[in-house]
């Protein structure tokens, strides 16, 4: 009993020094990229330091890939028979999608991600089998809209129908993560056509979401007047890529003018970093810089730089704002690779998916040419480490902080837990891996291995190590 | 042996792990607010995240109240004899004041603020038994204030009388705090009347304390001039006191005057803390952000405006430094809702007395509308949360810093002791304990519970949670 | 097996504990210069906290230094048979300098801080025995410099010429450091007349080494121009010293410029610190506070006003630059007294070698009247506190880290191993205990130990303790 609760003991504070971040200067991983086994000047590191090699990196795509895909069914059961049900032609008040083991819905903002993640998979791979699933699930949708649109008008199910958020959308979450992923799809010609879906969802980011006088999206919870940093993701990349489907250049005007009204608010240009929300009762308050709000923020600013015309007035000044919030968050990065809880402070968690989004955002910035490789190439790179080591060998991605609302207490992140079951995490880290294939395979540049670490070299460059003893 | 080493190991490493701050997402609480026990998505707490309970609070009141009643014996004793003494016609050299089974002292400066914390318990819970305590010992004093002057006329022991702090008082320690306490009960009409002591420890603190020239309370320690945050405690509250009983608006332009004085030398503007204290022959001197000290800068600060009249001239002023201190501290709050010993170290242990003098500020100036219970009315929740497990069930307060003098170097701070009688932590926890049972009383504003934390909303405000999954 | 994996699992932790810092009130030192050991207010410390005592520190020195001189044969072997070369007439291609077993270079940039140190330890106690390994090294460069030009002529090895460095330096590595220590020896009349060796490493700092247009020092790695914090100190000294041996103002206004150049660059005003490096093609990136740099930064700073004329015009400039920067690194010192691997992460180890030259430099700032011992006194001694801890019985400097470059990621820094090997502390740590010794028998100020801290009082001050109860 004794010895039980000593191992408890010692398991809760091992615990504890892994979630937090390595404070020894040691690690089980040992750089294989240094040929000299017995090199004193070799460090050993939590995580496998190393150039990512793509093969590694392409099959845990595939894991997570192959893992979501089966924890996603795609058919309608009866929720009180939980058998299925085949007839379309008749609603039935009881009919239900299919829940999955993993309890990830197929039509919420995550899911959009996850599509998002699996285009950039297969356009990094070359693998069409990653957006399999993309089809299959908006197969799916195009074949079960009209039944529960049917349900929805003979029984008035609300929230409970199934297809809800595409029925009767009534916030940002619901709409605009999926939307983009729906146009991406559509534009990549995978999968039907969504007309009818993307009409729904863009009408509402467009023209119903409650937005400040200045035009800025916000919502009427948990202040009367709130904004989320979460909502740039949210809204930007379906305006965007609603600029880049119609043509109408109202749309990316919309999507700078909320990159500028959000970041006015909550961005701290002395830190680098977004608080999480902003109240129209007290703009002044106390900042809580969670990490996965800024993950949103500015994977939202990449995602519409990828499609806004560089001529656009705005240009300039979402590419000016994207930097200031790399090099903050950069400047956080735990010795590990990952990124804490809340950005600011070390002895929170380090957690998964706002990792995954601060990895891709910052590679692909090198990658698009928005940032230089020195230095930011070496971060990305440190940030797969860490984040290759929250894959598992089946596909699940581990360490995700549930999800989270607007709070004002420390207490609150803290403690929020993780789970292999946020689906918050899968999206982004298909997006992290793909665009670090992308990276370690960049021509532009030069990945270099020299003095035990790495050197990310535009070409051309003349560097000299011969003065090197 | 082994075991017991290996024991002792884990026992060290638990105390650290406790004293510094849950890093793990996980703690012995879960919020009995959620009435869904198997809800993923809460988290557990390693404090009790919950609404605070009236009932559960006063009952925490009460045992402190019963702890410091039964450890403060109001008694003349021999020094040598240990013997009552209760002839109080003939001065006796040996005659001291029975020493507290607790190393509480009745006189000292952490007694005044014990005082003012039974008032406010009195006023918070409508429990008059709280202030028995405070009739007692000033009762006392009136007693035997006779006995020790003519005790000290006759042998001078100086600091070895017990009554020395007001016949001879020397500092603001021996002085400012009580001489408020006394005011307070005087006005409250609690105990007897206590002229000639007011009159004694007023009289220091208006016209005796060295000063700077400018009027800034300063001390000749432990460098030739020295300012000592501190000092704003042990100075202001008594001369806005006098201010308030004299209705002589001199006190409170001096009061004001100190704000500003101490606020221009050791307010760092950009962090929102001050450094412990300031040297005349080193301004610029490295900082050390003390948390009991910036405790005591915002009591004052807070003493002040409760009884400044609004149109002083110095009224937002003090207001507008109390906010930007407020702000500050409210940032730094640990993950437990506790405040670390050195405000800006999260390595640093977790400290009582500043937790319960920040707590109490921050939901006093949410009660009395200095600032929004927006943000600031859950921190302040979050730090009662804190606070309520430094409070053993005998009523003891556990976790405060002893006794610390004006340092140099962090080796001291870092490793001052921590003590159940250390009695700075004991009049705040009062001061917090009745404070948040006003919070969360207070009609203005309604505590919501929703998607599993606390919103302070102010009365009026209209959200919408309809879009809520 | 269990009890194994438990007690390993344990001091992995305690590891941490010891390597992250004290994050408990609690160590197993207590204060010897407090008399009374019951006294409760009274911490207990992980280092020794006391008024450091010359007969100690002393002691430390020659551990230190016994070690040095056991540690670095001057012999000339065949790197083939192992076996000692004594006919210095013919060349011999497998003639090298024989190594030492504990790794250490005699001619590397580190072993010229070991003389530097040695040097000053000998003027700080008066034992000229301190100077006996710097007279063997240099008396040895002197016997056989001709012997490996020969050699160099003979066979050309380039870097496997053990004498490379100054038959073809090529870096500032190779050159400045060492260059300094000839300088000093030969002023100090230490050793033989190495005019020789002085005019090749000091034609390299002075006249080859690789600039930006404006004279600030440079490197082509890792990326094609890059600054090095580090090289303000493998040039500012040799400029320095050439100054003061030759009076050619040229070389003072060369050291100026770089200290001018590189703080443009790479000091971060704000908080008082230098980024370990910067890049021409990435001026404004993410950056990393290591600590040995700064250590380098603020030692070169030092050496170069003890050189240069107060009447230079460069002279207000490199004090207040050297001011900002001893402030910065002040604030960041840890509650061990030691500094952390990243200055401004309290999860990365304390490092052995920057704490060194901070310990040095700001206790030699103090003895120089640049900064007031108020304040600065007691982090000087405190930070000798936290290194003393890292000097074993045997003369070994623990803790250090190893060479490190110029990098990227945080994974890498946070990861560098620490070594009693790593020569870098040695110096260092020479040179803090000779200047702690001059700190505590300083005439110019009092070392006051009262209310269980250190006061370090400017003589004339008059303080007051009539007062403290």
């Amino acid at each position: 009993m004794k010895t039980t609760l000593l191992a408890a003991s010692v398991a809760a504070l091992l615990g504890c020094a892994l979630a937090c971040g390595p404070a020894l200067a040691e690690g089980q991983y040992r750089n294989p990229d240094n040929t000299n086994p017995k090199d004193k000047g070799e460090g050993t590191y939590p995580v496998p330091y190393k150039k990512p090699v793509v093969a590694e990196v392409t099959a845990q795509l595939k894991a997570i890939r192959a893992h979501m895909d089966a924890t996603t069914p795609t058919r309608i059961i009866s929720k009180r028979t939980k058998q299925p049900i085949t007839d379309l032609k008749t609603p039935n008040a009881d009919a239900i999608f299919e829940p999955s083991d993993g309890d990830y819905g197929i039509q919420v903002y995550e899911m959009g991600v996850v599509h998002s993640g699996l285009l950039k998979a297969a356009e990094a791979t070359g693998d069409q089998s990653f957006t399999a699933m993309t089809q299959r699930h908006f197969g799916f949708f195009a074949q079960t809209l009209p039944y529960f649109r049917a349900q929805e008008q003979k029984f008035h199910l609300e929230r409970a129908n199934s297809f809800s958020r595409f029925l009767d959308p009534r916030s940002l979450d619901d709409s605009g993560s999926m939307c983009a992923a729906l146009i991406r799809a559509r534009l990549a010609k995978v999968g039907p056509d969504l007309k009818a879906m993307i009409d729904t969802c863009s009408d509402w980011v467009i023209n119903k979401q409650f937005r400040l006088g200045d035009g800025t999206m916000a919502r009427k919870r948990p202040q009367e007047v709130s904004l989320w940093a979460d909502d740039m993701y949210m809204s930007i990349p379906a305006l965007a890529e609603m600029g880049r489907l119609t043509g109408n250049r109202k749309h990316f005007d919309d999507a700078v003018n909320n990159v500028m009204g959000m970041s006015s608010r909550m961005f701290n240009a002395e830190l680098g970093l977004y608080t999480h929300g902003w109240h129209a009762n007290l703009p002044d308050a106390p900042r809580f810089y969670w990490a996965r709000a800024n993950g949103w923020a500015v994977l939202a600013m990449s995602d519409l730089l990828d499609v806004l015309p560089k001529d656009h007035p705005g240009y300039p000044k979402v590419l000016a704002q994207l930097r200031a919030s790399i090099k903050g968050i950069a400047e956080r990065q735990s010795g590990s690779g990952l990124w804490h809880q809340m950005l600011d402070r070390n002895d929170s968690y380090l957690e998964t998916s706002a990792s995954a989004m601060f990895t891709y955002v910052i590679a692909h910035a090198v990658n698009q040419g928005w940032v230089s490789p020195t230095t930011y190439g070496s971060i990305a790179q440190a940030g797969w480490a860490g984040l290759s080591t929250r894959i598992t060998a089946k596909g699940q991605v581990e360490g995700t902080c549930v999800g989270t609302t607007l709070a004002g207490d420390m207490v609150y992140y803290y403690h929020r837990p993780t789970s292999a079951e946020a689906l918050h995490g899968y999206g982004p880290t298909l997006m992290a891996g793909a665009e670090i294939i992308k990276l370690v395979t960049n021509p532009a540049f030069e990945v270099q291995h020299k003095v035990r670490t790495y050197h990310y070299m535009p070409k051309g460059g003349q560097t000299d190590y011969r003065e090197h003893h």
